[in-house]
């Protein structure tokens, strides 16, 4: 039996990241950074005022107080925007705004709140000192600096970065392709009637959603019978060229497991155990003409929620450049619950200010319970027990709040 | 001078929760659910089974033992999906997979471990007691039952028990339309050469980018010179009807803020100073025919940042129907820092294993340090000082991994 870091190892060695497509910085919220980004300017980009208020030389209002105005004679405003290149003549102030640039022979500025609000002649109180409020071209960036490293992704603060330092267009790690097939003779289309055996086919929604909140670009979700000559078709064409094929169901210990007997039979895929609970059967390789990276889950809807998280979300992160490992955050036991031994147990728990508990049923038919839970508790191997207080490791849930 | 938390409820009273859409199950991962979701279906549907082995009944299996197996006549297989109503008889046992319907009759299974494999007969080695690898029907969720209930985020897991649910289409809240404006004649389009005294107008892709995050619909970005005029056309007829006008710039003390000025004369906008840094400078009300809820933030980077977390993102999540307020997490300080007296401070901030550190340089102009900022510590106005080993709270920046 394999364990859970080995057969992921395993899946994640049969892809590589995708190449770097360039897109607008308008498109690239989400996405993976293929390459460093250079700024294009300096930020500050100029020397500004950080107040509105005085530009002023700092000498002209040294022992400047409440007590003891300074007069100083304003020779105009400079407004934000003003492109004018100003230069403030000894024992005069500017009025100046906030972002404006500093006028050539200013060091310093005085508060609006310092001064009487004179717009010919002003009285200040500050005895501002060289440097005061101002911000200097390029202490926070120069031009030329790498501003962001490939490999990240884009959030709106790093978005805003970018922006600032004048590049339009990033270069990012095109979106993994995948396509979903839910197999099995018994699955029928959500909004369907039922009958006696049979069951809606909720895993093609459910890791539809999985991959689209995982940043991933869905090119098909579909269902194949448990037949021989529709997997034979599918193999020789896989359709929407996906950078990876995932499918659900037949891959037990059952007579019927068709996902298990055909695929076995190409020699590129191998169905192993995996010592995990829920999820054990899993099976992965490549298939095609393509040499499609395939990834067979479970049928068991929460099994098939667990293997997600634990096998393709890393599979699909190296797709799209990033480190496959997920950083489990930690947690304490609000409750406590039991787990099986010899088998890394994924409970399904809810993590609220009160610590962590199970969310429910843990049968891996319950979707009540998995609807509800915010995080996978991942007990090892060796711990049969957890009790109230003992440390919990917490993999987060794609697609959550 | 305001405090967040009156500020915060004043904008939130602008607004009330968009009107519900129904829309299909595959389009409603992150929305919000405007009515509660009945299930139309039994969880299970029927009887079945949980492994891959032999349906029986639980007295014939009775005593049965590596030692001393059972053997009994296997009458057939069923297999998932399998739409018969078959019935066990007495002293016999049927192969059953995964998920298939249990017989009438049977009441435990035996997993096919358990048994030496035969197909005509089998010698079983398990006294499965009744009852023994069942999944009942209706034990997760029974036809009827509320699922979900009206105000929750649709995610991958609640998606998945609509699915199997049998429910196709659910009633959601609306998108928040949200209409972003820069304001300012220092503002140069990303990608543009800059003149001395302009700067990039990144707040629009900044703001543009935390919208779309935060899972609202964006009518449109764009920018507006300091013009009276221009303003008085826009606030004649608001393009694209958006339920949130939300500007930058324009708002500190100066005398050249056109944004203030303006709306100031309107009567329906107010501005306040509120105890906080940065983003002291703030304002709100309704603009236009329509009354359309404006928001202006402040024209710094970063201050426009924080405050779309402190006021934007409550307005947001009260269009879409949910709580205003964001659950503030906890952390611990890595690394002192210190903050200002009177005032609410938003320091932005890394969490990661270590605990909570200051990102960078905390001027409000920036950005370098907001863009691997993954919190903003909320000191409160009595504090000066955080200490390493601190409590701090903490809220999450939208977008982020």
């Amino acid at each position: 039996m394999r364990t859970v870091e080995e057969h992921r190892a395993a899946l994640v060695a049969l892809v590589s990241a995708l190449p770097p497509v360039t897109v607008a910085l308008s498109e690239s919220l989400g996405r993976v950074l293929a390459a460093d980004v250079v700024a294009a300017v300096d930020l500050p980009g100029f020397d500004n005022s950080a107040m509105d208020g005085y530009a002023v030389r700092s000498a002209d209002v040294a022992g400047a107080s409440a007590a003891a105005p300074v007069l100083l004679d304003v020779d105009g405003d400079i407004a934000a925007g003003d492109t004018r290149e100003h230069t403030l003549r000894p024992g005069a102030t500017m009025r100046i705004m906030t972002g404006a640039p500093m006028p050539v022979g200013a060091d310093a500025i005085v508060p609006v709140e310092e001064g009487d609000g004179g717009v010919e002649r002003v009285a200040l109180t500050l005895a501002a000192e060289a440097g005061r409020h101002l911000r200097r071209r390029g202490e926070d960036v120069r031009a030329g600096d790498v501003v962001l490293r490939a490999g990240v992704r884009v959030t709106p603060g790093r978005l805003a970065l970018v922006a600032a330092s004048n590049v339009a267009a990033v270069e990012v790690v095109a979106r993994p392709r995948v396509h979903v097939l839910s197999t099995g003779d018994e699955l029928v289309t959500v909004g369907h009637p039922l009958a006696h055996g049979q069951i809606v086919d909720s895993n093609g929604s459910m890791l539809a959603a999985l991959v689209r909140a995982s940043g991933g670009d869905l090119v098909g979700v579909g269902h194949l019978d448990d037949d021989a000559d529709a997997w034979a078709s599918l193999l020789a064409d896989v359709p929407g060229e996906p950078d990876l094929l995932l499918t659900t169901g037949g891959v037990s210990m059952g007579a019927y497991d068709t996902v298990k007997e055909v695929l076995s039979g190409t020699g590129t895929v191998d169905f192993v155990k995996v010592a995990m609970r829920p999820g054990m059967p899993q099976g992965a390789g490549v298939v095609g003409p393509r040499r499609t990276p395939i990834i067979t889950l479970p049928g068991n809807p929460v099994s098939s929620f667990v293997s997600f998280h634990v096998f393709v979300l890393p599979v699909l992160r190296a797709l799209a450049g990033l480190d496959p490992e997920v950083a489990l955050i930690r947690g304490v036991a609000a409750q406590g619950w039991s787990s099986v031994s010899g088998k890394v147990e994924f409970t399904r728990v809810v993590l609220d200010g009160d610590g962590v508990r199970p969310s429910g049923g843990q049968g891996s038919h319950m979707l009540g319970a998995l609807a509800e839970a915010t995080h996978l508790a991942v007990v090892d191997a060796r711990t049969t027990e957890i009790r109230p207080g003992d440390p919990v490791h917490l993999l987060p849930l794609v697609g959550q709040d």
